[in-house]
C-alpha cells in the first residue's frame, strides 16, 4: 500500500479526516439557519471533495469557470451558480449547460452585458437566470447597494427576453483584509446589509428578488446574523490554509491539504535545506506577506511527514521553479531534516497550491494510510 | 477557422513565428562555438517546441522534472540532463528511463546521495551518468569551484558501482538579478569559469570530466567566451517573457507567449477595468517587482489583440483568483477596452505563467490566424 513514505514527490496530500470536520463544522452552522449553503468549488475542484461538502445540504454548488460547471454537471450536480461576471461571448457554453438540464445562474453588473446576454440567449433559445452582482466593499465588481443602478439593471433584467433576474449576490472578499474578529465581523454585517438593501429595492420597485446570496469563508465563519439572506457561499473552509489560520477562520490543525516534499540538499554553510517543492509544487502564493499578520511564512510552513507537528521554526524561505529553499530562525535544524527526509509544506493560499496538481492523494488521518487518489480539474 | 476573436478565455497564445526567431537566434550564437546548445525544456515542456529548439543543434536536452524527461522520452529524446538534485528515492524512474536507452544524466553535490544511489543503481543493475553540481553564485545548490570536496564527490562517483562521473555542471540562476549587460558579463565569466576550474580539478587528480556545462537565459545571450566549456544549457530564451526583456535578454517584441483575455468589467470610479485572466490564469510571479528594473508590470503587461502595441500604459494591477484588475497610470482608457474586447497579457515569468495551462493556442504571427493546438505537460 502507498504510504506517505513511498509516495513520489512533490505531491498534493489531503486529509480526509481534517476535511469531513471542516464541511461538517460549516455545514451545521448553517443547518438552522434558514440560509442554504452552497459551497464554492473553485478551491477543490474535485467532485469527491464536493460530495463531502454537499453531505446535509440542499445540492447547489458555486463554481469559478465553465469548465468547473461543465465537470461538476457532468457529475450530477445540477444546480450551479457562475460567481464571476459573465461575458456574452460564452453563451454556447451556456446554453449547452441550460438544455442539459442545469440549473445554471450566471452574475453581471452591466447593462450592456445582459442586452447582448439576452440577443444570445434568445438566440440559443434558452432562458438564463441573471443575478446582480454588488460591491458590499471589496471594491472589485459589483454595483453598489442603495445606488438606483440596481434598479434599472434589475429591471433590465426582468424585462429583457430570455433572461431571468434572480437575484443579488456579493461576496466580501474584502474580510481578507480584516485582522480582528470584530473587523470580520462589521464585514459580515456589511456584506449582509449590502445584499437585504439591494433586494429590498428591487422588491420595492415590484420586482422579484428570489436569490439573496453573501458568502465568504471568514464571513461565513464569524458572522452574527444572516437575517434575509437566502444563501452563503464560501469554499477555502473545506481545506483551509495557513492564511486563514491567521485571519482566525479555523486552527493550524484544521488544514487538510499541504504538498509532501522530500529535502534535496543542506547548505550547512547557508544555514538552509533544499525540497523538491519549488515555485511550481507550491505557487508564488505569498498571502501571509501581508501587514499585521502574525508571521510571514514566505511560501509555506514546514511540518513534520505526519502533519501533526511544526519542525522548529521552518518555512520555505524561496523558490525556485523545482526548488524550495527551507530557512529558519536561529540554527537551521539540519538534524531533523536529513536528505531524503520528508516534510508536509501547509500553503498560503491552497486554492492556488491545489491549482498546481491534477490530483490529491488522500489520507485517512494525518499520518497516513494513502488510500486514494483523487482527481480534480483545472483550466477553463 | 479559429481566430484570436473567437478562442475561449482565458488561453495561452504562442507566436510561431517569434519562437522560431527566438530559437534560431541562440542555436546561431553557438554554432560554430564548440559548445552545445542543450535547450531547456523546463519552460515549454512541449515536444513541439523542443523540436523547433532542437533544430540544428545535437539532439540533447535539459529537465527539470522526472515527468519530463519521460514526457520527452516517449517522442524520441534520448539524450536528457535531469538538472535538478537528484534524491535515490527517484532511482526506480531513473533506472526504467536508462533501461529504455535514454543516456540520461543526473547531478548531485552530496556524497551521501551518491553513496545511496549507487546502491541503489547497483540493485537496479543500470549504471547512471551523474554531474557534480556547483555553485557558481547564484548561492542554491553546488559545491563551490575550486574547493576540496568536488575532487572528494568527484572520486566517490568515479569509484562508486553503478555510478558513472559525467562532468561538472552549474546555472548562473544570479544572472537574474543582474540589472546592466556588463554585470551579467561579468557572471556569464564567473560561471563558466566555476565549471572549467572544477573541470580542472578532476582533471588534475585524474578525473575524467568529460562534460562541462553551464547555462542561463541572460548568461548565454550575453557570455563573451566559452572557453574550457562543452555545453550550453538555457530554455526561457525560447519564450521570453516581460522580465527577461527588462533584464535586457532580448525585446519586447521577441516575446512568444501571452494570455488572450476578455474584458468582463468596468470600473469608471475606481479608473480600473477586470479582465478575465487572474492569478490562476497568470500566476502569482511578481519577477518585476524585483529593485532596479525599469518597470513593475503587475501580474502582466497588456497589449492589443495583436500583440503588436501596448495598450496606454496599461498592467494587471491587480489579481484575484479569476479576475485581473486593470489598472493604469492616469485615465483609464475605458474607449480602447469595451466590455468584451480582447487582449494578449505578457507575463512577468513565462515559466510560471505558461505551468497554469495544458496547451499552446499555435498563432502563426502575432495576429493569428490560429493553425494548431500544441498539448505541454505539467506535474511531476
Amino acid at each position: 500500500m502507498l504510504s506517505l513514505s513511498t509516495l513520489e514527490t512533490p505531491c498534493l496530500v489531503l486529509d480526509r479526516s481534517r476535511l469531513i470536520q471542516n464541511a461538517d463544522r460549516m455545514t451545521a452552522r448553517f443547518r438552522d439557519s434558514g440560509v442554504k449553503l452552497r459551497p464554492h468549488t473553485k478551491t477543490s475542484k474535485s467532485i469527491d471533495v464536493a460530495r463531502i461538502a454537499l453531505a446535509g445540504n440542499f445540492g447547489g454548488i458555486t463554481v469559478s469557470t465553465l469548465k468547473e460547471a461543465e465537470y461538476f454537471a457532468d457529475h450530477g450536480v445540477d444546480d450551479i451558480t457562475y460567481a464571476v461576471s459573465v461575458v456574452p461571448e460564452k453563451m454556447p457554453r451556456i446554453a449547452a449547460l441550460l438544455k442539459r438540464g442545469v440549473k445554471l445562474g450566471v452574475i453581471t453588473d452591466q447593462i450592456g452585458v445582459a442586452q447582448e446576454l439576452s440577443r444570445r440567449a434568445v438566440a440559443e433559445a434558452v432562458c438564463v437566470d441573471v443575478l446582480i452582482e454588488l460591491d458590499s466593499g471589496e471594491r472589485r465588481a459589483g454595483l453598489l447597494a442603495g445606488d438606483g443602478s440596481v434598479v434599472t439593471l434589475g429591471r433590465a433584467l426582468h424585462d429583457l427576453p430570455g433572461l431571468r433576474l434572480g437575484g443579488v449576490l456579493t461576496h466580501a472578499g474584502n474580510s481578507y483584509q480584516c485582522r480582528s474578529l470584530a473587523d470580520i465581523r462589521q464585514v459580515a454585517e456589511e456584506e449582509r446589509l449590502a445584499a437585504v438593501t439591494a433586494a429590498a429595492q428591487l422588491r420595492a420597485a415590484g420586482l422579484p428578488c428570489p436569490v439573496v446570496s453573501v458568502g465568504s469563508t471568514p464571513t461565513a465563519t464569524h458572522g452574527l446574523s444572516w437575517q434575509g439572506l437566502t444563501e452563503m457561499r464560501c469554499g477555502v473552509y473545506m481545506f483551509g490554509d495557513v492564511f486563514q489560520s491567521e485571519i482566525g477562520s479555523h486552527g493550524l490543525e484544521d488544514i487538510a491539504v499541504s504538498v509532501l516534499a522530500t529535502v534535496i540538499g543542506h547548505r550547512p554553510e547557508m544555514n538552509c535545506a533544499l525540497i523538491d517543492a519549488g515555485a511550481l509544487a507550491l505557487s508564488k502564493d505569498r498571502s501571509t506577506a501581508a501587514p499585521g499578520l502574525p508571521e510571514d511564512i514566505g511560501f509555506g510552513m514546514v511540518m513534520s511527514q505526519d502533519c501533526r507537528r511544526r519542525i522548529g521554526s521552518v518555512r520555505v524561505g524561496h523558490v525556485y521553479q523545482e526548488h524550495g529553499m527551507l530557512t529558519a530562525d536561529g540554527p537551521f535544524p539540519f538534524d531533523a531534516l536529513p536528505i531524503g527526509s520528508r516534510v508536509r509544506v501547509l500553503p498560503n493560499h491552497v486554492c492556488m497550491t491545489a491549482a498546481m496538481y491534477d490530483a490529491y492523494r488522500v489520507v485517512e488521518a494525518s499520518a497516513g494510510p494513502v488510500t486514494d487518489l483523487w482527481p480534480r480539474i483545472n483550466g477553463w
